[in-house]
């Protein structure tokens, strides 16, 4: 069985990304991994308001290994995408968020979403500043079961990535535990907000070869803007 | 009457709605039936510092069951909207917002708000993702009473649609209890936000015809936007 | 003196101003009148973290009737400012807000804010929604105390108005007593953030003449921008 | 050793950050000095989270004075940054921030940030209304223990600004205590965003020779913006 201390934290982090606005509507999630179970929400609920007892618990091949008591709850529908980071990556957490951030990245970029010179690249996982961030992109489906094999594909492709974009969806991002899932949603969150920002005020959100002076300068000094 | 429960939980709803920015300067607000009276805010308080025992109890014809002891507390304004989607609809919960996406989506549409293929229209009820989902936008009124007529036409006029935007107003969203309005308004508040942010950076926000890669793809891979 | 409970409110509600960005860096505030004493907060501190008893208790004339005990801390620079909605108004409370909404209006108009035909406006005092809503703008002054002048010229010159917008600045909004002042204060930073919005997308503020569909009417359909 | 208050302060603090968007992905931060003893937090742990009992004090040449029990605790990479500025400045506390708007500033102008004529200079140690606030910017190194040595220049360079930009990251600010670094920090922030915002609307941000009326107006009055 999973532990109550996990139930209680899928809640508690759930809440918190209704508040950023990731996990409006229903929509959005996190699971967490307990060795070889791991944790969910249930699917259509409010996710700011869950509680512990509502949670599923299901085996790494999926199968549900403990239900909550209420019969009206099913599985999340995310639970095969949530699972496919966990098997290819051995993610020790999943996150899933509709931040708009994300979804305006998605519509911005094509295949794949690019940002480079960014401090904030730096937390994520086995990058450094002047490295080229890139996440795939893929393409929506009508059922969000359906998104399982081209999710798994881009995972396989991108083996450097710890998320994958869905268009005008959101994302899905992973780590080896709840706080590192966290912690690079967040650094993700910033860096698509920071490049629509940058895409809106018509600054270059990739800089093409290493690091030069003329490359990274701002466009003018103190003069008004001609968007 | 109504049960103390569902009067407290207008209040709490009111003030999460405060802080989402649905309702400031006493606007906005919510309904909650039961069974067949109906729970409402008395009219101009501030939505975020309401008590239950402020709270109206109504009749479905709009005739006011209980009354706060405060005399100088009147019935909402909204009553007589709220009650058309109860009477057309069968609805349990009726949210009204004043919300700065929705007055921005009656601005930059003209009668019908309408966005497709974007994930969080699959949760709004009866839609799929590639679905064009249209919201009917009826013209504003001096007086908000004044507005029933063109409110109730519209539900009857478009029944897929569970919301009427009001132009330079803010919108009208309902559900079959209170969580369904809750989750179907936060639904269309990002959907509204979402189409804004893509007017803004020139993408269209209706797919016309089905999916295909063209008419899904962004406009461009990593280039400066020149608005 | 003025009662505990009053210099309590000024904390609590300064405490939610800075949680809405009207406050930060010391900046804003809030008095609130009782009588013929104002309770007033010290210049210069954190306006998220004032307790009850660093309040100043002033006459209407602006002598301090009571005063704190830490000898560290001064009367608000924006005693004058606050007095003069009093003295000429009738005011019960006074805000002063920093607003970044109210700081941008005031850098898109010239010597008043104008906007009509939005629902918010039924919201000010004696307005309705078709009307113009017109706040003057005063020129900043090197320091506070030397704007009471020109605020009180602008509140003498415009009798419908209770707000005066000072450039780059921010803004002065009064009402009979706290709650009236405070949901006045809402409903003109919502309406100083939608016209900000809407020049933003080329949509005009201020429908010159009556109500008509021609001018009211979004600038079309579904079509992407192009600002 | 450090008192306990100053490392609850820190925790404290630095949760504040996070909510103001300064301090995700474990980014950001704050120290506080307390005589020749700074308290400073570790490095990559959510800025949110900590508890007191992870705290490093540190000399203020650098050395650990107390270290926390956890062996998997380092101490922050800002450290020499943190101690550059109590150096140089004899600052008491110390503010790093990855503020969007600091962001978006340090790629809107070159080799310093400038603004004139807003309220909210007032609020910069020393600064009146009509002076150019001027921020210099440094660029971003692929370590960030590298940056202090620009960041040592760039202070000596700059004896009046109590911040420091960083190219494509974020800002550092300090103050004699915390309370005067946190509010300078709030001034910095409100003012990188309406810079940012006035740039978006083609506004100049610093204002050429002195006040008058002609520089200081807006561009127009009630018509549509044309960007």
């Amino acid at each position: 069985m999973a532990s109550p201390e996990t139930s209680a934290l899928v809640c508690e982090l759930a809440r918190s990304f209704y508040e950023l606005g990731w996990a409006s509507g229903t929509g959005g999630g996190i699971c967490i991994r307990e060795g070889d179970r791991v944790v969910m929400a249930p699917s259509g609920v409010q996710k700011e308001r869950m509680r512990p007892e509502q949670m599923f618990t299901m085996a790494l091949d999926g199968s549900v290994l403990e239900r909550p008591e209420d019969p009206g709850l099913r599985p999340s529908e995310c639970s095969s995408l949530f699972l496919a980071a966990i098997k290819h990556r051995d993610a020790g957490a999943v996150i899933h968020s509709h931040s708009i951030h994300a979804l305006m990245a998605t519509l911005l970029f094509d295949s794949e979403f690019c940002v480079s010179h960014l401090e904030m690249i730096k937390g994520i996982e086995g990058m450094s500043f002047g490295d080229r961030l890139v996440v795939p992109i893929i393409d929506n489906t009508a059922r969000e079961c359906d998104l399982a094999e081209s999710l798994e594909a881009a995972i396989v492709a991108y083996p450097r990535a710890n998320a994958v974009l869905v268009r005008r969806h959101g994302v899905y991002v992973w780590g080896r535990d709840w706080i590192h899932a966290k912690t690079q949603a967040e650094c993700y969150d910033y860096l698509f907000r920071a490049a629509v920002e940058m895409r809106r005020m018509g600054i270059p959100t990739c800089v093409p070869g290493g690091i030069s002076d003329a490359s990274l300068s701002p466009r003018r000094s103190d003069a008004p803007d001609h968007p």
